[in-house]
């Protein structure tokens, strides 16, 4: 067993943004020396770590150079060089999410044929190489509208994903690798957090439900437990650890999902790493997703993912019309609640949607929990003065 | 109202060890700027702060100019230069818990004369210029035997306390000013904290119960809540609301208790600061103590104190007979405990009974949380190697 506590034991990660943020709450508690990558000097993350590294986090070389002296490599967003990844853990470094994990994932095509290689059940969908492909086959009767069109690379938050329900809504998109996905007629947006080691033993955090902002695409509120009946979490939970399972996965797999008007489960997207939807586990769960994303990877026991309250989450995006010095208005009348926490991540900058934290609301009973988290996404404003 | 998120809004903490680490994270959550000055290199909060400065928190010079430019200042330790705290404070900063306070509780022997200024219940005591006077006292029947001997300036942790059984005893001790306890016929050592902001808002945490190391003379179970009826856990709180009010405190105080054979409550001593009776609310509370203690000095509303679920804490001290680069033996063993949370401080270097972190045991069922402490206790060993 190797000796983490206080030792000279190194965790490598990539990406300092509000997720690693998060993570080095859980290093700093169990004293584990921690060395960070980001483009950006003013990342989150750039305090608390024991080693701050500018760099381009899709260069080979930066990649590489920073992952050559650390024990352990993990990511907290999931568009890094991967190349660098595999000659690293060809050299001896561990580097967990395994990175033919990640090459998959990173390409929505290759993600959703992973799915049907593997009968994980998923929407139907076609591949094209390029956008422009996809006029000439809804002519050709091959594609039938509506669909929802999604960039093969880099869609994160909303971006790249569009749905098509006229030919004319394909104008203005990107002639890049694409694919397009069935509408699918959904009751619920539900997602599980599996959590696995490399023993293959997996845990999944409990089901939680999601409500999205219809703008921005963003995730409004994330509801744990999920207000569905027992059958529909146990079938959610086991497809969620399919998916896991199949990919081999060592460390957090955020597993986003319908829950179709027939009460079927089909996966929409995976992020392995800690999630959005798992933040309401750092007041809510025996074992937050942060601590659970460490013991998955370093080969810890995992820890219990049941929740000892309920919890909602609601993110705090930047306000429309709003650009520059971040100003939290109204944070104080929240504060006044019960069982209310908020979390800045520590942007200076606000921006329309940006996210610049969450709040998570905690309570014995779910629905009083549901009623203060819409008094606080009412009452805080994320605007700049 | 001030704005302290992702603000120039800058928090000075006096003191750089483990509570100010555990301050840290909630400074972290909410992106207030914090600088931190400890007398050692290798403090605990010397990362996660903004701005770190080593220097002496004893001498005036050095705790005035690390002030001034702060704009509120608090501690983590109560053995601070106070002169330099009042003339910061004069000059406009703002200082919490206040210098007076601090005065008052750094004397052991000023704070048990202002119990009884204020009726506070106490157990009854004889002061002293020097521990020599102490022989002449019990030689003229003014002092009877057996009594607690205290040296009125910093004891901390076990350190300046000693039972006087007979007058042998009084041997070796320092001739320094102190005092004469009596020993108090006690069921249970008890604690509880009390947060109060500038408007006078008071509100306790729950009673929780205190075993201590016999030998070590430091908490070895601290458990929350209390097992003792209601009727005294009341008097209790009432008792620790009474002392925080006579002070006019600002911040947490940490009251701790006697609960005497008569369930008297009795006044031991208190701490103007996060406390190592409230870990625990870091699993176990709906607002974690270092929280509170921020919303407390900031002027922000008073979190609900209530527990989620029981909690008991065990304290990771070093092993006698182990000096030199701590290792934990057996850590992975309680993490695949259910509800086991280790905290490691990030002292590198382990000395016999040196507070080297914390475990907390949390659970639906208090009779469950304390069997897997006392688990935690008997495996986890903190050595050198």
């Amino acid at each position: 067993m190797t000796n983490y506590f206080s030792s000279d034991f190194k965790l490598g990660i990539l990406g300092g943004g509000q997720l690693g943020k998060m993570i080095l709450y859980e290093t700093r508690k169990w004293d584990i020396q921690t060395k960070v990558m980001d483009g950006s000097k003013e990342a989150p993350c750039k305090i608390a770590c024991n080693e701050f590294v500018l760099g381009d986090l899709l260069d080979f070389d930066a990649v590489y150079s920073f992952g050559k002296d650390v024990d352990v490599l993990t990511i907290e967003i999931e568009n890094v060089n991967v190349d660098a990844l595999e000659k690293l853990r060809d050299e001896g470094v561990t580097v967990y999410p395994q990175p033919e994990v990640l090459r998959t994932i990173q390409n929505k095509a290759t993600q959703k044929l992973f799915y049907r290689d593997n009968s994980i059940p998923t929407s139907e969908f076609s591949r094209f190489a390029y956008t422009s492909e996809i006029k000439e086959s809804i002519e050709n009767g091959g594609l039938r509208l509506p669909f929802v069109w999604k960039s093969a690379r880099f869609g994160y938050d909303g971006q790249g994903v569009k749905i098509i329900r006229n030919i004319s809504d394909l104008e203005g998109l990107p002639n890049v690798e694409c694919i397009a996905e069935q509408l699918v007629d959904f009751k619920n947006e539900l997602a599980v957090i599996v959590s696995r080691n490399s023993k293959g033993e997996a845990v999944t955090y409990p089901v939680v439900e999601m409500e999205f902002h219809p703008e921005a695409n963003q995730v409004e509120y994330v509801i744990c437990p999920a207000r569905i009946n027992e059958k529909v979490a146990q079938k959610a939970q086991h497809v969620a650890k399919q998916v896991s399972n199949a990919f081999e996965h060592v460390g957090l797999l955020a597993v986003e999902l319908f829950q179709t008007q027939e009460d079927e489960i089909l996966v929409n997207e995976v992020a392995p790493r800690p999630h959005n939807s798992g933040h309401y586990s750092i007041e809510a769960s025996y074992t937050n997703q942060f601590e659970q994303h460490l013991r998955c990877i370093l080969g810890l026991p995992l820890g219990k993912t049941a929740s000892k309250v309920a919890g909602v989450m609601v993110n705090l995006v930047g306000s429309e019309g709003h650009n520059g010095n971040v100003v939290y208005e109204n944070i104080e009348d929240i504060l006044s609640q019960e069982g209310v926490t908020p979390h800045i991540y520590g942007k200076k900058q606000t921006r329309p949607f940006r996210k610049m934290g969450h709040v998570t609301i905690v309570n014995e009973n779910m629905g009083q929990a549901r009623l203060v988290a819409q008094e606080v996404k009412e009452k805080i404003k994320v605007i700049s003065k």
